[in-house]
C-alpha cells in the first residue's frame, strides 16, 4: 500500500501530474471557500488547496473537521506555485482521512519550557528543528562509517555487558548477569577494538555507551553514541591523523549533503567550510598556560574541564588537538611518553566555536609489564582483563586510537546548545521517559 | 607511520616494486639457508621469502628467533610466484620486529574444542575462518544501513536503557537508574521507532537488543544486533514486500562483495543466487497442518519453535514468511486480523537451508482503545506507555515494521552451525568473558 505513493521531497517531479501524499496537518486554514492543509509527511512539507466547488461536498466539510496532526492522504494535481512556501501546491480532488486527534496537540506554537518538550519527545521530535537535527545526525552516521568501510576499517561490534572496564571504576550500571555475577555496562568498547586492531590492523565500533555519571552539562548523556577507531602500527601522531582527515572530511561532506537542514536550523556555514587541515597540535603545557592567562587557576597536572574547554575552544578557528596530558588525570591503558614520563602519549580533540572535547585518542600501552603494573595500581581486577594482556603477550604492536562522541560532534555541526537535542531519545541523570 | 605502509589486498599492484608490509607470523618454516615466513596483515596474507645471503647476517639470525604471531615490518620487492599461495611472494632485504612472543601461541593447528576457543575469543577472531566471518559481517552491516539510508529511511538511534519494555516482561536485565528506579535493557527499539515513523514516515534502527533468556541454542545469544524499520501508512503485506525486496537486495550484494570470503569459509553460492522474489506466503495455520504431516504433535494456537521452525526452513528452498499467528503466542503491540479475530496482522520470516525464523514484523495496533486493553491485560505499567499510547491519540496511522536478527542472518550466509561465531565477542547465558 506505500509503495503507490510519492514523498514530498520528489514534488517537483510531479507537476501537472496526479499524486497521492500521506502525511499529517501542520497546519490548516479555512478561508471561506477555500480550505489551506500545511502538510508534512518526514520528507518535506507542502501545502494542499481544496476548493469547495472542485470537491465533493463531503470532502469540503471533512475540511473544517481537520485539526493540527490529523493524518491523512490526499490526491491531487501538482502545481507550481510561487506563493506557496516550497514553490509548490496540490489542488486537491480528494482526502482521505487516517485519524483526526480527540484531543488539542499539545505541542503548539507558543514557546514551551525543556521540561515539558522532553517530557514529550516523542511529538517533539515531528517539529520542525527537531526533524532538521536527526535528519543531519542520520546523514552523519552514515557519513561516519562510510569513511572508515570505504578505507579498509573493519566494523567491530564490541559488547555491551562487560566484566572489563574501559575507563574508571565509577560511573558504571551495573546488572546481574545469570549466575556469572555483576555486569558492566560498558563506557568503551577499546579494549576489544585493542584485540581486533590485532587481527584486521584498521577496526571501528559505533554503538551506544553509558556513564552513569552525575554530571549534570550541557555536554553530557549517561547514554550517547560513540564512533571508536584502532589502528595497529600506529603512534600517537598517526592517530592524530587520521582523526584530523576524518574530521575534515566529514565537515566538508556534511555541510553539503545537509546544506538545506544546516541552513534551516540558522547554522552558519562558514566556521565549517574552514575547517581544513592542519589543526594546531597544542601540548598539555601549553594549554595550561593559555588558561592561566586568562585568568584561571589551574596547575600543571590538574585536568582540563569544561569551562576551560570553552575558552580554549574559542581561541581557535578551526579545531585543535590538546596532546599529552599527565599521567595521573587519564585511563590506565595510555602509553607513557618517554620524553616525559609524568605524561602519557594522548590527545584531545576540540571543536571551535566554544564546543570543547569532541573526540579523545591515545597511543595504548603496548609493554606487557607496565600495564600489568598500572591494572594492579588501578585496583581492577586482574583476571577480568587477562585476555586484554594476552593482546601484549602474542605479537604486540605500538597501536593508538581514539572516541569521538557523535552529539558532541552533532551539537556543532548543528550549533545547538545541548546535547539533548542531538540524540532522538535523549537520557539524562533525572529522565529515562519517554 | 602508518600511511606509508601497504596492505596485503593491494599486492598486485606492487609487482617488482619495494613495500614495507607490518602484520603477524601465521607461519615460518627454515629450510637451509631460506626462510619462509607466512605474514596476515588482517587485509590478507603473504609468503616472504628470507634468503640468507642477500639480507644482512643479523636479519637472518633473527629469523630463527621468529614464532608464530611475532609482529613485524618486513621489506623487500613483490614478485610473482605461481608457487606461492595468493600468487605472489615478497623477497626480504629488511625485517624489523615489534615483538616476539615468550610463550607458545595457545591456538595451533591442532583442533581445539569450542570452550577452549571462546575462552580465547580475542585471539581466535586472528584465525583465518573467523577473519572472514567478521569481513562478511562487517560488509552485510553496511550494505543493510545503505539500503534504507539510500531509500530515504531516517536512521533513529533507540535507547537501550528504558522504563518502557517492548516484548514482555521476562526475560530482561536490570539496572539501577539513579534516583528513578529501575530501568531495563532494551528487547526491541520498536516502540520508539513507531514514535518516530509518525514524524519521518519511515525509519529504521539498527543496535545491540538484549534478552536475559536462559535459551541455550545454537539461535539465541543474550546481546545481539537488531535491525529495525519501522513504516507509516504501510500494512501488513507492504511490509512484507519490504522485507522481502531487502533480504533479496542484500544477499544478491553480499554473494558478489564478498565472494572471495564466502568461498574460502565453503559456503555453496548456489543456494544464495536463488534468492530472488516472491517468497512463498504461507499462513500459520498452513504451517500447522504442514509440521503435523511431518510428524510433530502440535495444535493450532501453539507456537512454532525452534525444531519446528528448522523443518519448514528445509522444505523451502528460498525465505518463506509464516504469516497471521495467534493473537495469545505474540506480542501486545500486533494489530488484530479482522478476518479472524484469534490472530494478529504479523509475520515471522524463515531462511531457508535449515536456519529458520531470521525476521519477526507485524503491522501494530494503531487503535488507542483495544491497544490500551492489551497493556492491561498484559500487566503493563500504563504509565511508562502513556507517551507511546499518544501516538495512537494524535494523527495514528496504519503502520508496520520488523526486527532483523544480523547474527542469525549472517549464520545463514556463511553457513555457520551456531551464532557464537556470527559476533565478535558472543554473550552466552554462560559466557561474558572475553
Amino acid at each position: 500500500m506505500q509503495d503507490k505513493q510519492f514523498s514530498i521531497s520528489e514534488i517537483s517531479q510531479w507537476i501537472d501530474r496526479e499524486v497521492s501524499i500521506s502525511g499529517w496537518v501542520r497546519h490548516i486554514r479555512l478561508s471561506g471557500s477555500i480550505c489551506f492543509i500545511d502538510i508534512r509527511d518526514g520528507t518535506g512539507s507542502v501545502q494542499a488547496v481544496v476548493v469547495e466547488n472542485q470537491v465533493s461536498k463531503n470532502t469540503f466539510v471533512n475540511c473544517s473537521r481537520i485539526k493540527i496532526e490529523t493524518s491523512l492522504t490526499v490526491t491531487g494535481i501538482v502545481h507550481t506555485e510561487p506563493r506557496a512556501p516550497g514553490g509548490f501546491e496540490i489542488v486537491v480532488s480528494d482526502i482521505v482521512i487516517a485519524h483526526i486527534p480527540e484531543d488539542e496537540y499539545p505541542i503548539s506554537k507558543k514557546s514551551h519550557g525543556v521540561d515539558f518538550l522532553i517530557e514529550h519527545r516523542h511529538l517533539w521530535i515531528r517539529s520542525s528543528r527537531q526533524l532538521a537535527i536527526l535528519k543531519v545526525r542520520s546523514t552523519l552516521i552514515q557519513l561516519l562509517r562510510s569513511y572508515f568501510h570505504d578505507r579498509g576499517f573493519v566494523l567491530i561490534d564490541t559488547p555491551i555487558l562487560t566484566g572489563a572496564i574501559g575507563e574508571s571504576t565509577g560511573n558504571l550500571f551495573e546488572t546481574q548477569y545469570f549466575d556469572l555475577g555483576t555486569a558492566y555496562l560498558a563506557q568503551t568498547g577499546q579494549l576489544y577494538l585493542e584485540a581486533a586492531s590485532s587481527a584486521f590492523k584498521n577496526v571501528f565500533c559505533f554503538g551506544p555507551t553509558f556513564r552513569a555519571e552525575k554530571s549534570k552539562t550541557r555536554r553530557h548523556l549517561t547514554e550517547f553514541w560513540m564512533l571508536e577507531a584502532e589502528m595497529a602500527f600506529c603512534d600517537s601522531n598517526c592517530n592524530m591523523d587520521v582523526q584530523e582527515d576524518m574530521v575534515c572530511w566529514v565537515i566538508e561532506k556534511i555541510t553539503e549533503v545537509c546544506k538545506k537542514e544546516l541552513l534551516f536550523l540558522g547554522r552558519e556555514l562558514e566556521p565549517l567550510k574552514i575547517v581544513k587541515p592542519p589543526f594546531k597540535r597544542v601540548t598539555y603545557e601549553e594549554a595550561i598556560e593559555i588558561l592561566r592567562k586568562e585568568g584561571f587557576e589551574i596547575e600543571w597536572g590538574d585536568d582540563i574541564g569544561g569551562d576551560e574547554e570553552t575558552v580554549i575552544s574559542e581561541r581557535f578557528e578551526k579545531p585543535v588537538f590538546i596532546y599529552n596530558y599527565p599521567k595521573k588525570v587519564k585511563a590506565f591503558y595510555m602509553k607513557p611518553n618517554q620524553d616525559d614520563s609524568r605524561t602519557v602519549l594522548c590527545d584531545d580533540l576540540f571543536a571551535p566555536e566554544g564546543y570543547g572535547e569532541i573526540i579523545g585518542g591515545s597511543q595504548r600501552n603496548d609493554d606487557l609489564d607496565s600495564l600489568l603494573r598500572r591494572i594492579e595500581d588501578e585496583g581492577l581486577d586482574r583476571l577480568s582483563y587477562e585476555w586484554y594482556l594476552d593482546i601484549r603477550r602474542y605479537g604486540s604492536v605500538p597501536h593508538s586510537g581514539f572516541g569521538l562522541g557523535l552529539e558532541r560532534l552533532l551539537a556543532w555541526i548543528c550549533k545547538i546548545k545541548h546535547v539533548r537535542e542531538a540524540i532522538p531519545f535523549p537520557r539524562l541523570i533525572n529522565r529515562i521517559y519517554p
